[in-house]
């Protein structure tokens, strides 16, 4: 099912709560160091999709709109909890993106100088460091018993993520399997863990925690796999990112996975190990496209859209439930 | 009051717990992932002097001691906690000195390459961040409700320490107390809360808590001022680190700031803004020296280590209460 919502129509149901994110984004990461408050304003100057805050308002949506037909009384620690965790769930992303865009030498992000290029890698590295001590610090002051190692699980999976996609780079054997293994990990994992977060704050039940936990997985492979879709077919300026940047990293998405297993192997093979990038680029992506590996991962994708949004019927409808199934839609439709 | 026990005889209380504590790295740190592997092994082919480890079990065995002159109950729970988080305070300085020396550009730890020489500033990056949530799940594991905030509170201060020595480089009207600011946050912090988390697993009174903080503290500070001494005095080989480091990266050490606040300034300023290091370096370590701005640096170190050990004479006499003030002697001996 295709949709023209936008991320703004989606995002209704939590439109208040989301709209006061920003602001204790700023205050969560106040410092009186000048330089690290240049790092802030700068990562920070285009605002992002806000997509995992989102998900952890739409998750305590969801976890309260079942509670308030029971008898659960509304507490103002939970309505404060859930904002303040939001904005930590957004800096926990934030660190984990700056210490990406020096590892991937990523020269863009959000279509502004990623901070390693703005500030210089050592000072990035710090602000890395920086944005995810002060966004534990808040989980730590906000989350709760199911909550804190929750995050504490993700933020292993994602590093070890990371470790597995760098030492995969440039491997022409990689599978799928192990492809998907990486992207679970490094993507999904913190979108399953921001909705999961929003419902354990007000202590969902275990079946539907689960539940959640595979929308958000499933959600979250679909969208690193249009991301990467992205990378290939995406316009740089809306996009906000350097196109081919994965290839150049040595990074093989699903297309060029799934063309490296195929007849076109060798020729992609080939292409892979040419040596202009400004050739190299567009070939591979002429490949790509005629041998329908582009549509393979976008089926791909949809599939996984598919097995999300059935997750989540487990919930009798409302707007949160509604917002999270347009949400699954829109990874299909995006462009950037 | 010199002294000439070595690091070995110093740690004899703890020392049957802390050569355990190598064995309780690597499992933290065990990873089925190749790349990672080969980085946690670099970097502890060289142990190091494991002095945060000694401080969590000597901090541990002070409120040992004086619980079990009372009713206390040995818990097997306590002594596994101990060498836990003996082991992640060990992991936790180490994903600092592995980002700190990205930050610095330092070519060597421990007398062999720094990681991101070995294994690339982008996976340097990423092993610091994955010993960091190691350090972080294994202190939440084995901490109780005092020892996880005061982890959480303590990489907040060391990390804002460092901003603030990224600020502070180049700036030669730094001051004696913005630079002994940052040695407390960046160095200190961490040695005060080894100490104090030892001494937190078995429940020591706040007061002495408190004293515990204090030495640790000063102690740490003199540590800090004797190392950056050694940055000037020392022997390469034994020190395991590339002398006059920090004057490249334009970070100035006490000996430094003193001599830019006396009759020597111009010559100073002259010194630090010549070009070619191998002429500059000997030409500043003359100046200093003569100057007496390396006595002076020294002096600060011994009144800091006597008010350490001063804030310990609240506790009773005993093996662990020694080492403790062996531990403050040896730093004013030491040379690496």
């Amino acid at each position: 099912m295709k949709n023209s919502l936008t991320l703004e129509e989606i995002y209704s149901p939590v439109h208040t709560g989301l709209g006061r994110v920003p602001a204790l984004i700023r205050e969560t990461l106040d410092t009186p160091i000048p330089k690290m408050r240049e790092m802030v304003g700068h990562f920070f100057s285009k605002t992002g999709k806000l997509l995992r805050p989102a998900l952890v308002l739409l998750g305590a949506g969801l976890a309260r709109s079942i509670q308030s037909a029971g008898a659960g009384v509304p507490s103002e620690r939970n309505e404060t909890a859930e904002l303040y965790l939001a904005a930590a769930t957004e800096i926990f992303h934030a660190a984990t993106l700056i210490h990406d865009d020096i590892i991937d030498s990523a020269p863009l992000r959000r279509g502004v100088a990623a901070l390693h290029v703005k500030s210089g890698p050592q000072a990035a590295v710090l602000a890395g460091d920086f944005f995810h001590d002060r966004a534990i610090v808040t989980i730590f002051r906000y989350g709760n018993e199911q909550i804190v190692p929750l995050f504490l699980k993700t933020a292993g999976e994602i590093c070890e993520g990371e470790v597995l996609e760098i030492s995969e780079k440039k491997n022409i054997n990689i599978t799928e399997e192990t492809h998907l293994d990486i992207v679970g990990k490094k993507t999904a994992s913190l979108l399953a863990c921001a909705l999961q977060t929003g419902a354990f704050i007000w202590g969902l039940d275990a079946a539907k925690i689960e539940a959640l936990g595979r929308f958000g997985n499933s959600f979250g492979i679909a969208f690193q796999l249009v991301d990467d879709l992205l990378d290939f077919t995406g316009n740089e300026t809306e996009f906000g990112k350097t196109l081919g940047s994965d290839l150049e990293e040595g990074v093989y998405t699903l297309p060029v996975i799934r063309c490296l297993t195929s007849g076109d192997r060798d020729k992609v093979v080939r292409v892979l190990y040419s040596r202009s990038h400004s050739r190299r680029f567009p070939m591979l992506r002429d490949i790509l496209e005629k041998s329908g590996a582009l549509d393979y991962a976008l089926a791909k994708a949809k599939s996984f859209i598919a097995a999300a949004k059935h997750e989540i019927e487990v919930f009798p409808p409302s707007d949160f439930r509604s917002s999270l199934e347009q949400m699954a839609d829109y990874v299909l439709a995006r462009k950037r």
